[in-house]
């Protein structure tokens, strides 16, 4: 896997965030995942260690969260 | 200006981003900066609007906070 995965939930913070990782390692190597089109990921991030979103999860499986704009309990209690 | 500028203190949080950071955008394209070794820039990275490290400030001047390590304000009061 060498792709690093973006989540975020639509939120200001999460798009603003969402094109400046764009900029600096490229689209082809980020997969975006937005929950509030697809909450079937919600669980694969919360298990990935994610907190809050903006994060991003690197390839090695770090997670970066990347400034604050909703806590996942927030999203999904 | 095209290279990014990653901001630390050296604590455990800041290296590992710094780490994940570089193998994302390539050493090449960030500025690494320790406080710890030249607090002279530490007043150019409060003006910038960074509120804690380790951040990344983008080319276009955008602060991205990855994670949290130390406000900087604990660094200097």
């Amino acid at each position: 896997m060498s792709k690093s995965v973006f989540y975020h939930a639509g939120c200001p913070v999460c798009v603003g965030a969402e094109q400046d990782i764009i900029n600096l390692i490229g689209t082809d190597s980020v997969e975006i995942v937005h929950f509030g089109e697809d909450m079937s990921r919600f669980d694969e991030a919360r298990n990935a260690g994610v907190k809050s979103v903006p994060a991003l999860v690197t390839p090695n499986g770090t997670v970066l969260h990347i400034n604050f704009g909703a806590s996942m309990t927030d999203i999904k209690g």
